[in-house]
Protein backbone atom coordinates (compact mmCIF):
# COMPACT_ATOMS: atom_id res chain seq x y z
CA UNK A 1 0.00 0.00 0.00
CA UNK A 2 0.85 3.24 -0.49
CA UNK A 3 2.04 5.39 2.44
CA UNK A 4 1.73 9.12 2.79
CA UNK A 5 4.08 10.68 5.93
CA UNK A 6 2.16 14.00 7.11
CA UNK A 7 0.90 16.40 9.55
CA UNK A 8 -2.82 16.76 9.79
CA UNK A 9 -3.27 20.53 9.48
CA UNK A 10 0.27 20.58 7.16
CA UNK A 11 -1.03 22.37 3.77
CA UNK A 12 1.38 20.71 1.42
CA UNK A 13 0.73 17.41 2.70
CA UNK A 14 -3.26 18.35 2.00
CA UNK A 15 -2.51 19.55 -1.09
CA UNK A 16 -0.80 15.73 -1.88
CA UNK A 17 -3.96 14.12 -0.02
CA UNK A 18 -6.29 15.89 -2.23
CA UNK A 19 -4.78 15.13 -5.50
CA UNK A 20 -3.95 11.03 -4.55
CA UNK A 21 -8.03 11.74 -3.67
CA UNK A 22 -8.96 13.16 -6.46
CA UNK A 23 -6.93 10.57 -8.94
CA UNK A 24 -8.51 7.78 -6.91
CA UNK A 25 -4.97 6.22 -6.03
CA UNK A 26 -5.18 4.50 -2.50
CA UNK A 27 -3.01 5.35 0.28
CA UNK A 28 -2.26 4.89 4.18
CA UNK A 29 -1.34 7.79 6.01
CA UNK A 30 1.07 8.23 8.84
CA UNK A 31 2.10 11.09 11.17
CA UNK A 32 5.71 12.04 11.08
CA UNK A 33 6.90 14.46 13.93
CA UNK A 34 9.20 16.17 12.24
CA UNK A 35 10.50 18.32 15.12
CA UNK A 36 11.64 14.95 16.70
CA UNK A 37 14.11 14.35 13.55
CA UNK A 38 14.13 10.88 13.06
CA UNK A 39 17.32 9.03 11.80
CA UNK A 40 14.52 6.67 9.91
CA UNK A 41 12.91 9.83 8.37
CA UNK A 42 15.75 12.08 7.82
CA UNK A 43 16.53 8.75 4.93
CA UNK A 44 13.75 9.12 3.25
CA UNK A 45 13.60 13.27 3.43
CA UNK A 46 16.88 14.49 4.42
CA UNK A 47 15.13 17.82 4.42
CA UNK A 48 13.02 16.51 7.15
CA UNK A 49 9.84 17.89 5.78
CA UNK A 50 6.38 16.69 5.35
CA UNK A 51 4.64 15.11 3.04
CA UNK A 52 6.87 12.25 1.54
CA UNK A 53 5.22 9.58 -0.21
CA UNK A 54 6.59 5.89 -0.82
CA UNK A 55 5.26 4.24 -3.84
CA UNK A 56 3.85 0.59 -4.08
CA UNK A 57 7.56 -0.01 -5.71
CA UNK A 58 9.12 1.37 -2.77
CA UNK A 59 10.12 5.12 -4.85
CA UNK A 60 10.45 7.20 -1.86
CA UNK A 61 9.50 11.24 -3.32
CA UNK A 62 9.80 13.71 -0.61
CA UNK A 63 8.05 17.45 -1.22
CA UNK A 64 4.72 18.52 -2.49
CA UNK A 65 5.47 19.55 -5.86
CA UNK A 66 7.72 17.22 -6.58
CA UNK A 67 5.20 14.56 -5.75
CA UNK A 68 2.34 16.06 -7.62
CA UNK A 69 4.50 16.44 -11.00
CA UNK A 70 5.29 12.61 -10.52
CA UNK A 71 2.12 11.87 -10.00
CA UNK A 72 0.63 13.56 -12.87
CA UNK A 73 3.54 11.85 -15.18
CA UNK A 74 2.64 8.55 -13.97
CA UNK A 75 -0.86 8.97 -13.56
CA UNK A 76 -2.60 11.40 -16.15
CA UNK A 77 -5.64 9.29 -16.72
CA UNK A 78 -7.39 12.46 -14.03
CA UNK A 79 -5.29 15.41 -15.59
CA UNK A 80 -4.73 18.01 -13.34
CA UNK A 81 -1.91 20.07 -15.32
CA UNK A 82 -3.62 20.89 -18.71
CA UNK A 83 -1.60 19.70 -22.01
CA UNK A 84 -1.38 23.28 -24.03
CA UNK A 85 1.90 25.03 -22.41
CA UNK A 86 -0.06 28.54 -22.06
CA UNK A 87 -2.21 26.81 -19.22
CA UNK A 88 0.56 24.16 -17.79
CA UNK A 89 2.71 27.48 -16.65
CA UNK A 90 -0.62 29.56 -15.22
CA UNK A 91 -1.11 26.30 -13.31
CA UNK A 92 2.83 25.97 -12.02
CA UNK A 93 3.35 29.95 -11.71
CA UNK A 94 0.29 29.53 -9.16
CA UNK A 95 1.24 26.78 -7.37
CA UNK A 96 4.61 28.15 -7.17
CA UNK A 97 2.80 31.32 -5.92
CA UNK A 98 0.80 30.07 -3.07
CA UNK A 99 3.44 27.35 -2.07
CA UNK A 100 6.29 30.32 -1.54
CA UNK A 101 4.77 33.63 -1.17
CA UNK A 102 1.05 32.77 0.40
CA UNK A 103 2.84 30.35 2.57
CA UNK A 104 5.22 32.84 3.64
CA UNK A 105 3.37 35.77 3.81
CA UNK A 106 -0.08 34.54 5.61
CA UNK A 107 0.22 30.54 6.61
CA UNK A 108 3.52 30.91 8.17
CA UNK A 109 2.32 33.99 10.11
CA UNK A 110 -0.77 31.93 11.17
CA UNK A 111 -0.46 28.19 10.90
CA UNK A 112 3.22 27.69 11.85
CA UNK A 113 3.26 30.59 14.77
CA UNK A 114 0.16 28.54 15.95
CA UNK A 115 0.94 24.97 16.16
CA UNK A 116 4.41 24.47 14.33
CA UNK A 117 6.45 26.27 16.38
CA UNK A 118 5.41 25.06 19.80
CA UNK A 119 6.02 21.51 18.90
CA UNK A 120 9.47 22.92 17.75
CA UNK A 121 9.78 24.52 21.73
CA UNK A 122 10.83 28.13 19.74
CA UNK A 123 7.58 29.91 21.76
CA UNK A 124 4.64 31.34 21.42
CA UNK A 125 3.37 32.74 18.60
CA UNK A 126 4.57 36.43 18.04
CA UNK A 127 1.71 39.02 17.86
CA UNK A 128 3.09 41.48 15.47
CA UNK A 129 3.15 38.23 12.82
CA UNK A 130 -0.55 37.03 13.86
CA UNK A 131 -1.14 40.92 12.98
CA UNK A 132 0.80 40.62 9.27
CA UNK A 133 -1.05 37.18 8.47
CA UNK A 134 -4.25 38.49 8.79
CA UNK A 135 -3.59 41.58 6.95
CA UNK A 136 -1.73 39.70 4.50
CA UNK A 137 -4.74 37.01 4.03
CA UNK A 138 -7.04 39.60 3.16
CA UNK A 139 -5.54 40.64 0.00
CA UNK A 140 -4.52 37.46 -0.74
CA UNK A 141 -8.00 36.57 -0.44
CA UNK A 142 -9.15 39.18 -3.29
CA UNK A 143 -6.60 38.03 -5.23
CA UNK A 144 -8.11 34.39 -5.27
CA UNK A 145 -11.44 36.24 -5.70
CA UNK A 146 -10.23 38.07 -8.73
CA UNK A 147 -8.61 34.84 -10.29
CA UNK A 148 -12.38 32.74 -9.66
CA UNK A 149 -14.43 35.85 -10.95
CA UNK A 150 -12.36 35.61 -14.58
CA UNK A 151 -11.64 31.87 -14.75
CA UNK A 152 -13.79 28.56 -13.90
CA UNK A 153 -11.07 27.35 -11.81
CA UNK A 154 -7.96 29.28 -10.86
CA UNK A 155 -5.91 28.98 -14.05
CA UNK A 156 -8.17 28.61 -16.17
CA UNK A 157 -11.49 26.39 -17.68
CA UNK A 158 -10.42 23.45 -16.08
CA UNK A 159 -9.58 22.17 -12.52
CA UNK A 160 -5.95 22.45 -11.72
CA UNK A 161 -3.12 21.19 -9.02
CA UNK A 162 -3.44 25.41 -8.50
CA UNK A 163 -6.69 24.84 -7.09
CA UNK A 164 -5.94 22.06 -5.05
CA UNK A 165 -2.88 24.10 -3.76
CA UNK A 166 -4.55 27.48 -2.53
CA UNK A 167 -7.71 25.25 -1.47
CA UNK A 168 -5.21 23.06 1.01
CA UNK A 169 -3.49 26.17 2.18
CA UNK A 170 -6.87 27.55 3.49
CA UNK A 171 -8.27 24.46 4.60
CA UNK A 172 -5.74 24.92 7.36
CA UNK A 173 -6.55 28.36 8.17
CA UNK A 174 -10.03 27.55 7.97
CA UNK A 175 -9.38 24.78 10.45
CA UNK A 176 -8.29 27.17 12.97
CA UNK A 177 -11.01 30.15 12.51
CA UNK A 178 -8.51 31.82 10.75
CA UNK A 179 -10.52 33.05 7.20
CA UNK A 180 -13.01 35.98 7.43
CA UNK A 181 -15.08 34.78 4.31
CA UNK A 182 -16.67 37.97 4.17
CA UNK A 183 -13.69 39.72 2.62
CA UNK A 184 -14.33 38.08 -0.86
CA UNK A 185 -17.78 36.22 -1.86
CA UNK A 186 -16.30 35.04 -4.86
CA UNK A 187 -13.43 33.56 -3.66
CA UNK A 188 -15.65 31.73 -1.16
CA UNK A 189 -18.08 30.83 -3.79
CA UNK A 190 -14.71 28.84 -5.54
CA UNK A 191 -14.15 27.17 -2.27
CA UNK A 192 -17.60 26.13 -1.75
CA UNK A 193 -17.04 24.46 -4.76
CA UNK A 194 -14.07 22.57 -4.35
CA UNK A 195 -14.68 21.99 -1.01
CA UNK A 196 -17.86 19.91 -1.97
CA UNK A 197 -16.04 17.49 -4.03
CA UNK A 198 -15.61 13.86 -2.91
CA UNK A 199 -11.70 14.13 -2.59
CA UNK A 200 -11.86 16.86 0.63
CA UNK A 201 -14.00 14.41 2.75
CA UNK A 202 -11.42 12.76 4.73
CA UNK A 203 -10.07 16.58 5.18
CA UNK A 204 -13.08 17.96 6.60
CA UNK A 205 -13.13 14.61 9.01
CA UNK A 206 -9.52 15.29 10.51
CA UNK A 207 -9.69 16.40 14.19
CA UNK A 208 -6.60 17.25 16.11
CA UNK A 209 -5.48 16.97 19.49
CA UNK A 210 -6.73 20.20 21.36
CA UNK A 211 -8.03 22.42 18.65
CA UNK A 212 -12.24 22.39 17.66
CA UNK A 213 -12.62 23.36 14.20
CA UNK A 214 -15.53 26.28 14.05
CA UNK A 215 -19.00 24.85 12.65
CA UNK A 216 -18.44 26.14 9.39
CA UNK A 217 -15.38 24.10 8.57
CA UNK A 218 -17.16 20.88 7.59
CA UNK A 219 -20.52 22.51 6.50
CA UNK A 220 -20.49 22.64 2.32
CA UNK A 221 -22.76 25.71 2.09
CA UNK A 222 -21.35 27.64 5.20
CA UNK B 1 14.19 37.34 -29.08
CA UNK B 2 13.89 36.01 -26.25
CA UNK B 3 13.88 38.50 -23.88
CA UNK B 4 14.74 36.98 -19.97
CA UNK B 5 14.43 39.92 -17.09
CA UNK B 6 17.12 39.28 -14.34
CA UNK B 7 19.15 40.78 -12.15
CA UNK B 8 23.10 39.71 -12.46
CA UNK B 9 23.69 38.20 -8.89
CA UNK B 10 20.20 36.53 -8.61
CA UNK B 11 20.81 32.66 -8.42
CA UNK B 12 17.69 31.66 -9.73
CA UNK B 13 18.33 34.09 -12.88
CA UNK B 14 21.87 32.63 -13.25
CA UNK B 15 20.38 29.00 -13.04
CA UNK B 16 17.88 29.99 -16.16
CA UNK B 17 20.84 31.63 -17.88
CA UNK B 18 23.16 28.53 -17.31
CA UNK B 19 20.08 25.79 -18.74
CA UNK B 20 19.32 28.47 -21.10
CA UNK B 21 22.74 28.72 -22.50
CA UNK B 22 23.57 24.76 -22.24
CA UNK B 23 20.53 24.35 -24.51
CA UNK B 24 21.65 26.77 -27.00
CA UNK B 25 18.79 28.74 -27.04
CA UNK B 26 19.61 32.33 -27.92
CA UNK B 27 18.26 35.41 -24.98
CA UNK B 28 18.62 39.15 -24.41
CA UNK B 29 18.74 40.30 -21.09
CA UNK B 30 17.38 42.68 -19.76
CA UNK B 31 18.04 44.06 -15.93
CA UNK B 32 15.09 44.46 -13.48
CA UNK B 33 15.03 46.75 -10.76
CA UNK B 34 12.62 44.73 -8.90
CA UNK B 35 12.49 47.09 -5.51
CA UNK B 36 10.67 49.55 -8.24
CA UNK B 37 8.06 47.48 -8.78
CA UNK B 38 6.83 48.66 -12.14
CA UNK B 39 3.55 48.60 -13.32
CA UNK B 40 4.55 47.04 -16.51
CA UNK B 41 7.15 44.29 -14.88
CA UNK B 42 3.76 43.80 -11.87
CA UNK B 43 1.64 42.56 -15.20
CA UNK B 44 4.61 40.24 -16.36
CA UNK B 45 4.94 38.94 -12.68
CA UNK B 46 2.67 39.52 -10.22
CA UNK B 47 5.27 38.28 -7.30
CA UNK B 48 7.19 40.75 -9.13
CA UNK B 49 10.26 38.27 -9.15
CA UNK B 50 13.51 37.74 -11.14
CA UNK B 51 13.71 35.87 -13.32
CA UNK B 52 11.01 36.08 -16.16
CA UNK B 53 11.38 34.71 -19.71
CA UNK B 54 8.98 36.20 -22.70
CA UNK B 55 9.08 33.17 -25.24
CA UNK B 56 9.41 35.04 -28.82
CA UNK B 57 5.99 33.54 -29.44
CA UNK B 58 4.95 36.07 -26.42
CA UNK B 59 4.30 33.66 -23.66
CA UNK B 60 4.97 35.22 -20.18
CA UNK B 61 7.18 32.15 -18.14
CA UNK B 62 7.52 33.60 -14.79
CA UNK B 63 9.85 31.55 -11.56
CA UNK B 64 13.34 29.93 -12.12
CA UNK B 65 11.36 26.28 -11.67
CA UNK B 66 8.32 26.81 -13.98
CA UNK B 67 10.71 28.56 -16.37
CA UNK B 68 12.68 25.54 -16.42
CA UNK B 69 10.04 22.90 -16.52
CA UNK B 70 8.61 24.61 -19.77
CA UNK B 71 12.22 24.93 -21.32
CA UNK B 72 12.73 20.61 -20.67
CA UNK B 73 9.24 20.16 -22.26
CA UNK B 74 9.44 22.64 -25.04
CA UNK B 75 13.02 22.10 -25.65
CA UNK B 76 14.08 18.47 -24.99
CA UNK B 77 17.05 17.63 -27.34
CA UNK B 78 19.56 18.77 -25.01
CA UNK B 79 17.56 17.32 -21.96
CA UNK B 80 17.96 18.08 -18.18
CA UNK B 81 15.68 15.85 -16.81
CA UNK B 82 16.28 11.96 -16.77
CA UNK B 83 13.42 10.34 -18.73
CA UNK B 84 13.41 7.69 -15.28
CA UNK B 85 11.18 8.62 -12.71
CA UNK B 86 14.18 7.93 -10.02
CA UNK B 87 16.29 10.23 -11.52
CA UNK B 88 13.25 12.94 -11.95
CA UNK B 89 12.49 12.49 -8.87
CA UNK B 90 15.81 12.99 -7.29
CA UNK B 91 16.58 15.63 -9.92
CA UNK B 92 13.52 17.78 -8.73
CA UNK B 93 14.16 16.93 -4.99
CA UNK B 94 17.47 18.91 -5.50
CA UNK B 95 16.07 21.28 -6.86
CA UNK B 96 13.86 21.96 -4.44
CA UNK B 97 16.45 21.55 -2.07
CA UNK B 98 18.90 24.22 -3.37
CA UNK B 99 15.88 26.77 -4.39
CA UNK B 100 14.52 26.92 -0.52
CA UNK B 101 16.80 24.93 1.75
CA UNK B 102 20.05 26.29 0.89
CA UNK B 103 18.33 29.57 -0.31
CA UNK B 104 16.71 30.16 2.87
CA UNK B 105 19.78 28.95 4.88
CA UNK B 106 22.78 30.10 3.17
CA UNK B 107 22.01 32.89 0.38
CA UNK B 108 19.61 34.38 2.19
CA UNK B 109 21.75 35.37 4.61
CA UNK B 110 24.52 36.03 2.53
CA UNK B 111 23.70 37.63 -0.89
CA UNK B 112 20.29 39.45 0.09
CA UNK B 113 22.19 40.78 3.22
CA UNK B 114 24.73 41.89 1.36
CA UNK B 115 23.18 43.52 -2.04
CA UNK B 116 19.28 42.94 -2.50
CA UNK B 117 18.11 44.07 1.53
CA UNK B 118 20.12 47.90 0.89
CA UNK B 119 18.39 48.03 -2.71
CA UNK B 120 14.83 47.52 -0.69
CA UNK B 121 16.43 50.05 1.29
CA UNK B 122 15.93 47.27 4.44
CA UNK B 123 19.17 48.95 6.62
CA UNK B 124 22.39 47.10 6.43
CA UNK B 125 23.70 43.49 6.98
CA UNK B 126 22.65 41.74 9.92
CA UNK B 127 25.82 40.17 11.53
CA UNK B 128 23.91 37.18 13.27
CA UNK B 129 22.66 36.51 9.52
CA UNK B 130 25.96 36.58 8.03
CA UNK B 131 27.58 34.43 10.48
CA UNK B 132 24.80 32.18 10.44
CA UNK B 133 24.74 32.10 6.52
CA UNK B 134 28.80 31.21 6.70
CA UNK B 135 28.23 28.44 9.28
CA UNK B 136 25.67 26.73 7.20
CA UNK B 137 27.22 26.66 4.18
CA UNK B 138 30.10 24.86 5.21
CA UNK B 139 27.49 22.19 6.05
CA UNK B 140 25.93 22.17 2.78
CA UNK B 141 29.34 21.83 0.78
CA UNK B 142 30.11 18.84 2.73
CA UNK B 143 26.42 18.18 1.36
CA UNK B 144 27.06 18.45 -2.15
CA UNK B 145 30.50 17.11 -1.66
CA UNK B 146 29.01 13.83 -0.78
CA UNK B 147 26.98 13.75 -3.47
CA UNK B 148 29.58 14.70 -5.90
CA UNK B 149 31.70 11.22 -4.57
CA UNK B 150 28.98 9.31 -4.46
CA UNK B 151 27.69 10.06 -7.81
CA UNK B 152 29.12 11.98 -11.50
CA UNK B 153 26.44 14.63 -11.54
CA UNK B 154 24.38 15.81 -8.06
CA UNK B 155 21.75 13.63 -8.87
CA UNK B 156 22.62 10.74 -11.07
CA UNK B 157 25.04 9.37 -13.97
CA UNK B 158 23.64 12.32 -15.94
CA UNK B 159 24.06 16.62 -15.78
CA UNK B 160 20.87 17.81 -14.69
CA UNK B 161 18.68 20.81 -13.70
CA UNK B 162 20.31 20.24 -10.09
CA UNK B 163 23.55 21.03 -11.30
CA UNK B 164 23.19 23.83 -12.58
CA UNK B 165 20.67 24.86 -9.30
CA UNK B 166 23.32 24.21 -7.12
CA UNK B 167 25.93 25.82 -9.30
CA UNK B 168 24.12 29.16 -9.87
CA UNK B 169 23.57 29.72 -6.01
CA UNK B 170 27.35 29.08 -5.12
CA UNK B 171 28.27 31.04 -8.32
CA UNK B 172 26.45 34.42 -6.65
CA UNK B 173 28.39 33.14 -3.20
CA UNK B 174 31.56 33.17 -5.09
CA UNK B 175 31.45 36.06 -7.05
CA UNK B 176 30.78 37.99 -3.15
CA UNK B 177 34.21 36.02 -2.25
CA UNK B 178 32.29 33.75 -0.01
CA UNK B 179 33.14 30.68 -0.39
CA UNK B 180 35.47 28.18 1.28
CA UNK B 181 36.30 25.69 -1.16
CA UNK B 182 39.07 24.31 0.97
CA UNK B 183 35.96 22.89 3.09
CA UNK B 184 35.22 19.89 0.45
CA UNK B 185 37.45 19.04 -2.13
CA UNK B 186 34.95 16.98 -3.86
CA UNK B 187 32.32 19.86 -4.05
CA UNK B 188 34.92 21.94 -5.30
CA UNK B 189 36.06 19.22 -8.53
CA UNK B 190 32.24 19.03 -8.91
CA UNK B 191 31.86 23.20 -9.17
CA UNK B 192 35.45 23.19 -11.71
CA UNK B 193 33.48 20.55 -14.24
CA UNK B 194 30.46 22.53 -14.38
CA UNK B 195 32.45 25.92 -14.47
CA UNK B 196 34.50 25.09 -17.67
CA UNK B 197 31.25 24.43 -19.69
CA UNK B 198 30.43 27.15 -22.46
CA UNK B 199 27.13 27.68 -20.65
CA UNK B 200 28.96 29.42 -18.00
CA UNK B 201 31.21 31.89 -19.90
CA UNK B 202 28.48 35.11 -19.88
CA UNK B 203 27.99 34.26 -15.92
CA UNK B 204 31.58 34.53 -15.30
CA UNK B 205 31.84 37.83 -17.23
CA UNK B 206 28.98 39.36 -15.27
CA UNK B 207 30.63 42.40 -13.30
CA UNK B 208 28.02 44.50 -10.95
CA UNK B 209 28.47 48.28 -10.16
CA UNK B 210 30.58 48.89 -6.83
CA UNK B 211 31.70 44.55 -6.49
CA UNK B 212 34.88 42.95 -7.83
CA UNK B 213 35.16 38.97 -7.49
CA UNK B 214 38.14 37.48 -6.18
CA UNK B 215 40.26 36.22 -8.40
CA UNK B 216 40.01 32.60 -8.39
CA UNK B 217 35.97 33.56 -9.51
CA UNK B 218 37.06 33.37 -13.39
CA UNK B 219 40.03 30.96 -13.09
CA UNK B 220 38.80 27.41 -14.52
CA UNK B 221 41.79 25.90 -12.43
CA UNK B 222 40.94 27.87 -9.30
Amino acid sequence: MRILYHLPLSPYARKVRLVLAEKRLPFELRIERIWDRQDSYLELNPACTVPTLIEDNGLVIPDSRVICEYLEESYPDTSLLSRAQPERVETRRLVAWFDEKFYNEVVRNLYWEKTLKQSFRLGSPDGNALRAGYANLKQHLLYIGWLAEHRRWLAGSTLSVADFTAAAMLSTLDFMGDVDWSVSPAAKDWYARIKSRPCFRAILADRVNGMTPPPHYTDLDF
